[in-house]
């Protein structure tokens, strides 16, 4: 077997006595992070989404970028109204997506049925690190609280980007907005076309692979044809609304282990690299987030 | 449902009579192009993996930016060498690699051992369509011949980028290149730091969904934990070994054509879109490539 990334390579580098020593990497910065630059994600900030199989994926609501439809969603999910929902369209290199019919099964009460138009926000109240490298798609692009983002300085707007696993509400033309009953995430190349004009409500951070790998819809879109072919949600409930030992905990990482994180991302010089890139795309960062066990009682 | 593109939603415009017409789509774009603007793919420059159930899977090989490697595929499908290997890799939102252990199976003749460092090449020579919009990666991003590039005007050098569905050639630690037999697939967000640092050899054009919607691999790096796991292909074979009647044939869009999609892609403003970005990536440009039948007999 052959390995195309860097993880094995420079320990296989390390166990040869005759090669000079391995390099760091990004991974041995995230191994290595002091527990103070690891940032506790909320509970309350948390959809654990239960498939009928019994699969799960955690997402991080982006509550400080869309409050309004982050407030539905956090709704919807304490009313139940995912329970029974269907996972319909998975579009190769694109999204899946996932919800009711809303014109089936109406929304539960304290459900804003027309949210604001939640695309972009003021940069003001975000500490924002910036990447530094150039993007197609906005003047400049970073992160803020975890979140990958881009940005405008003239504007002062800010907008979370469409980078692999974030989260956005379904819409018809505008001015519908969605109202976060229909979600989904990308499974691909990040669709950054779709940026400032979609609420991104979130992020997949646990389990992503019950959803990127179902097989992709073979109708336009990626619909299913055949409906039965749709995939079953058992529930999608807040973590916070579960009982404390059932709850999964997440942390991301900050601080200066992140931007070490995100130097050696731009800067692979660990042995299998030849030519460091010294640069790296918004959405080829991947900020770390890892799992914690529950504090001992 | 709610939808998260432009095509419905165009169309869906268009049948609103009080509506006006909807504006032109990249898919627009793609339906009406002429046939001048279609460039027939030659058919030994296609590789068709079937997989052992059935579904089949076309790459196309780059043969102007990596000709060693390349021949040594031909070279290893001639001789039948992938029938009966398994993709035995699939790491979520980066690769999915299938091959063979060459200390298992020798090469057959005619492949080289160890082929030159085809990691990039000289500009000379090729037709560049410039992109013009920035790369957090390369000096400057554009087209040659349908295949997506970063180019560097200072030392006349070219190399293909990592895209989703481009296809690498798996390696150990430098000066080892690979030979071919052992290849990977981007299943992901474009991991651009692999660029200028392995063999770039083609990319899957047709049937990609039997590789992305593959389980995930559960240890490190996405290879199956249990080699029962793996996923075996029933043979790799040039198109153009095939009987006439059995081969697929393609074309790619270029021309006036793709410059007008590349245009539209970077600036929706279909009826879906409020905020068209005025950019786009190099990777989530996408070239249209599409299946033709056999011309009449």
């Amino acid at each position: 077997m052959r390995i195309i990334v860097a993880l094995l390579a420079a320990v296989s580098a390390a166990a040869m006595a005759a090669d000079p020593p391995a390099l760091k990497t990004p991974n041995d910065v995230v191994a290595g992070a002091p527990a103070k630059d690891w940032v506790a994600i909320p509970a309350g900030d948390l959809l654990q989404i239960e498939l009928a199989d019994g699969r799960k994926v955690v997402l991080q609501l982006a509550t400080q970028f869309a409050p309004v439809h982050v407030a539905n969603i956090k709704a919807l999910a304490r009313a139940g109204w995912w329970d029974g929902a269907k996972i319909y369209r998975v579009q190769d290199n694109y999204v899946v997506q996932w919800g009711n019919n809303e014109s089936d099964k109406p929304l539960p009460a304290g459900v804003v049925a027309k949210p604001p138009a939640e695309y972009s926000r003021s940069l003001k109240g975000l500490t924002v690190v910036p990447l530094g490298f150039p993007d197609a798609y906005a003047p400049a692009v970073g992160f803020s609280g975890g979140w990958p983002m881009a940005y405008d300085l003239k504007d002062e707007s800010a907008n979370l980007t469409h980078c692999y696993g974030m989260v956005g509400v379904g819409r018809d033309l505008s001015p519908d907005t969605g109202t976060g009953g229909e979600l989904y995430a990308v499974i691909g190349h990040a669709p950054r076309h779709l940026d400032r004009n979609i609420a991104v409500v979130g992020r997949v951070i646990s389990g992503f692979e019950a959803m990127t790998a179902l097989p992709r819809g073979t109708e336009a879109l990626g619909f299913y044809k055949d409906r039965s072919s749709d995939v079953p949600i058992k529930s999608a409930k807040l973590v916070s609304d579960l009982s404390p030992d059932a709850q999964p905990r997440f942390e991301y990482l900050a601080g200066d282990s992140f931007a070490e994180y995100v130097h050696l991302r731009a800067n692979r010089h660990d042995a299998f690299y030849i030519r460091p890139a010294g640069g790296v795309d918004v959405c080829n960062v991947g900020v770390p987030v890892r799992a914690v066990p529950a504090p001992a009682k």
